[in-house]
């Protein structure tokens, strides 16, 4: 480690450094970062484009008492190093180690948990107002991109912000990008504001302009609206002022000392104010500056080349939704994709490129896309909307009140559903079956492999309805695909391996590992089916009730929570039918947010693994025999066994 | 019926008639709803509103093709009216009769259904696609209030039209109110614009004084700059021209003439146009006028005096949600209180005059209230956020990844949960418990009545967690309040009332029949425990299992939908501990959207009354009797009994 860094074990320790010094405290944190990201994988690009702002920041601010709140948290890697975690660092996104968002737990200067996008205006608000009630003194800054701001929570927060009036300072950091490209007409707003003159000239000259206007008794009656356009011509932000807010900017965001001046005269005005910051994502690291969406999260990678290293040949369930979705566009011209700033992401880049007329990225903003989407099914279209299944969260009211009501024929293709590996709690998808399964009209499906996939893709465009078809994150498990699609009945399970002790009913991801177990149970001497129920809802009641009864004991896997979930639509389909006297035992994600790690360590953790399944269902079995046997020979109670 | 009115039978007929025959024919409309209103109840205020804007759109717009959308449907009355359902009008939100939103199943000329906020632009962007993805050339206009449009999904779907230009007519809808009178910035700004010299002295003044600016070539690189400025002298509008709409208005809303010609100024611009119209909500009806929230949704009233009838002496859960809060914040000072623009429906007009620092009405922004929340309660304080339970679905994602992902002390108080009668299938708050349910660290609490309502909110603002605390719309049971707030144990039930046959396990205002349908059963010579579970999470395990195996048969109960419910938890928690052969039947809301009619006609048919409870209980009791029998004489396999 190098000179500066070590030194810094608070952010007081950053004051004390002159500008020059904090330029090369600014180059080996930046160093530091890159080392770890290489070996450990993470947000490189936001990280890197935020260390002089982030210098800038505590620079001119004392946290504690003030308050230094990062949108999204994946930018925070600066802030983590400096904020007393430099030692740490190296266990970034790492099983027991440091989060790769922000965690009050981990350090009392992470003040809110994220991981989410365009929190933390309302959250600051938040504080703000606690801070007047109790009468301190100290300052709120928050964070956010220039893609956080698109989501509409960030305007709510705004729009509130510039009414309340309260001190607070929002830092807009604007790399032109959220992970992709920004697009919407903000961007354009905020490019046009990039580009102002007063940028690279200085106000003299306009303000000898704005003298010569003639202002005569004839205009008095203007003067109100004259006044704020003359404003207009010399603050470039005039959107932001009238939402309330001083607007101060836009200053080069890698020049730590002009932060720190724009910051120092933030500080000294009253009210809410906008400090617009340009930064550049992936600063510092070529490879990421060319490529910053590549850049943005990565897995571990070459440093000299900025080549990623591949885990595996094996296409991800995202290619294959990709691939998918080109051939049935190809197929039928009512096809059209939705994704909310996540083209990448979702796999949907070729089918952007190859139908852009038929593509839409509307931004951080899942709400709107949903609804937009109901509005293309009203026209007649079949859309599919592409969302990870913790971000659609952000439109559970749009798919229940314009979606499900309606009837409307939306495909939610739920990416990233299950555990999600190292983003940790704030991205695991672990919640979709539960808020899905409860609205009317709606299919739930998931599917078993990558080949399954596509057949589902294709019987869900055609579905007159809703349908929501959840996949993982990540490679799938390299089944040959079919040339041709199969409609898949609604409600139609598939019987993987007859049995007759026990019955293992999987969903999604569960399927392989439950067959894998089955066969290693047929060793110790237990006869179990495997049932692929491939919908959530509507279930396969039949299929289940026979099994339910040929065996009277059911296993239900889900890499999803127990509450409400896959494992209690076949509980309640029991209860239903007054099967009594059914044993099941539901594997699942208990009743805790689950934390970062690999994907292995945590269902290892969790009890996800072929090694839990065949031990829990041997013991399960072994217990019933006894209890069996007990009963016949003592007349036992067994009721509670 | 007077005479222009009798002969509009389609929105074609509007168009043969002449301005002062238009204004007739308003006034004939305006007397209709009234009519309706005071016998029906209803949305009178923003009806009343938009009485001329609804002709003048009907006058400029040829429907269909071209569609006209409704953002809420609120202020869908005039439009029903003259779309052919004049004569169905005196149904108005009657059970079997028309909706009080907007319902494509009930007209082709409602072409989305509505009834939350914020969600019509993002519908009619969805359409203005598909239409142009089908190379049709209608005219897309979508009418949307200035309340609405603080909604962040609104801001979502504008920044995306503004970005993909596609034509699209926004109608802002400017009233100056929400329900209550509007809040944040965004109002502020259009405050200004309603004041603007523009509107009230025509542009040429102006135009001269811009002739006047000197432009030379030292003013080059100023060029866009400058343009941009002169153009905000010019139009008032330009957040909306920033955003890429082109901003006509302000237009006063209540001259038909006026509105048809700005709107047919509107038809020919390409892409996204906003008009920007003023009106006054309950236009036309003085006591509407004097008071729009009173009257923007109302119980029936009598036209004279506007006196809204009073249905009972009994205070609503509401009024003692109300009540409950300023005894609470008198005693702990940080309790603070938010509402989503629902400052009087949730109860909070006292609290909100008692204590002004201590309440927020954030707007129509369910989003950032509750993280707003969050932050307050990051800052030390005990928010209460007040917002019904079909409008918290807007905030999931924040209850989940702001408040509970950190286990921050927010109080959700959840007005109108289950069934909430005349408003329909988009207001019902009947999934709740399903969605929060699987949310790590929430507690869900539902009282059985008025005074236990006090207890929990006492409770839950100082339980050191999220709460969600659910109760009906509506009157109470009439139940004598406790002078001295209770603390309940959470996760504790009460026993109501003991029995050994069966178990009825309540939850909410289904407890009160649960216990009348017990006495009733007592006469049958069934022997009923009654539960009031209070808690959905945790359960109280030890009670419904004791009565589980004490009686071997459980009903559950309650007003929500089954999958996922009350119900489906006490399922979880009989098969985790393995407790078989228990008979359990839920009472509660099959999987289907229930429609419109009072609460009573919707209990009836939805089987949750004293009635129907009695009937099933005794019917089950009877059959397993009957089966027990069987199993006794000749050995009958009982198991699906």
């Amino acid at each position: 480690m190098s000179d500066f860094l070590k030194k810094i074990n608070s952010p007081k320790d950053v004051q004390s450094l002159g500008y020059s010094q904090l330029n090369k405290l600014a180059e080996e944190i930046r160093r530091l970062i890159i080392d770890t990201v290489a070996k450990n994988g993470g947000h490189l690009a936001p990280s890197l484009g935020v260390v002089e702002l982030t210098l800038g920041l505590y620079k001119a601010f004392h946290t504690p008492p003030d308050k230094i709140l990062w949108d999204v948290g994946h930018q925070s890697y600066a802030h983590k190093i400096i904020t007393g975690r430099r030692e740490e660092f190296c266990t970034l996104r790492q099983f027991g180690g440091l989060s790769g968002f922000l965690c009050p737990k981990e350090s009392k200067y992470d003040f809110f948990k994220t991981g989410h996008s365009s929190t933390s205006i309302s959250a600051a608000l938040g504080m703000a107002v606690a801070r007047d009630l109790n009468g301190e003194k100290h300052k709120i800054v928050t964070v956010i991109g220039d893609g956080a701001l698109t989501g509409g929570m960030a305007f709510e927060a705004l729009n509130n912000a510039g009414h309340l009036k309260k001190d607070l300072i929002v830092v807009l950091n604007d790399n032109e990008m959220s992970i992709a490209q920004n697009v919407g007409a903000l961007s354009g707003y905020l490019a046009r504001l990039r580009t102002d003159p007063m940028y690279t000239r200085g106000k003299e000259e306009l303000e000898q302009l704005m003298r010569k206007i003639p202002v005569g008794t004839a205009l008095l009656r203007l003067g109100l609206r004259l006044r704020d356009s003359l404003k207009y011509l010399v603050v470039p932000g005039m959107i932001f002022e009238e939402m309330g807010f001083i607007y101060l900017g836009p200053v080069d965001g890698h020049d730590i000392k002009k932060i720190a001046s724009v910051l120092q005269r933030a500080k000294n005005i009253k009210g809410p104010v906008l400090v617009h910051v340009l930064t550049k994502k992936g600063k510092g690291y070529q490879p990421a500056e060319k490529n910053p969406g590549r850049f943005h999260g990565v897995g571990p990678f070459d440093q000299a080349s900025g080549k990623v290293y591949k885990g595996s040949n094996i296409p991800s369930y995202t290619d294959i939704f990709g691939r998918t979705m080109i051939r049935l566009a190809q197929k039928h011209e009512n096809i059209v994709a939705i994704t909310a700033a996540m083209t990448g992401g979702t796999g949907l880049t070729n089918f952007a490129r190859l139908y852009p007329r038929r593509f839409f990225d509307v931004g951080i903003a899942e709400q709107h896309g949903v609804t937009m989407a109901a509005g293309l099914a009203a026209g007649g279209y079949r859309p599919v909307v592409a969302i990870y299944s913790t971000f659609l969260q952000r439109a559970y009211d749009q798919i229940l009140h314009d979606v499900c009501l309606q009837k409307l024929p939306v495909t939610f293709a739920i990416d990233r559903a299950g555990i999600v590996g190292q983003d940790g709690p704030t991205h695991h998808g672990l919640f979709d079956f539960s808020y899905l399964r409860p609205l009317p009209n709606m299919v739930i499906m998931a599917p078993k492999d990558e080949n399954e996939l596509q057949h589902m893709l294709a019987t869900a465009t055609r579905h007159p309805g809703p349908v929501a078809l959840r996949y993982p994150r990540g490679t799938g498990v390299g089944s040959v695909l079919d040339e041709k699609f199969m409609r898949i009945p609604i409600g139609q399970a598939e019987v993987l391996k007859k049995g007759s002790n026990v019955a293992l009913l999987a969903i999604g991801n569960t399927v392989r590992p439950a067959l894998e177990a089955a066969v290693a149970l047929k060793d110790r001497g237990i006869s179990a089916a495997v049932i692929n129920a491939r919908f959530v809802k509507p279930l396969d009641e039949e299929c289940i009730l026979y099994y339910a009864k040929r065996t009277g004991v059911l296993f239900t896997l889900e890499e999803h929570v127990l509450q409400g979930g896959f494992g209690s639509a076949v509980l309640e389909l029991l209860s239903a039918r007054g099967l009594r006297n059914i044993r099941v035992h539901r594997f699942g994600i208990p009743d805790v947010f689950v934390e970062h790690g690999s994907p292995a360590e945590l269902r290892e953790k969790y009890g996800l693994t072929v090694r839990h399944i065949i031990r829990t269902v041997a013991n399960k079995m072994a217990h019933i025999k006894r209890a069996k046997r007990l009963k016949n020979i003592k007349g036992f109670d067994t009721k509670t066994c």
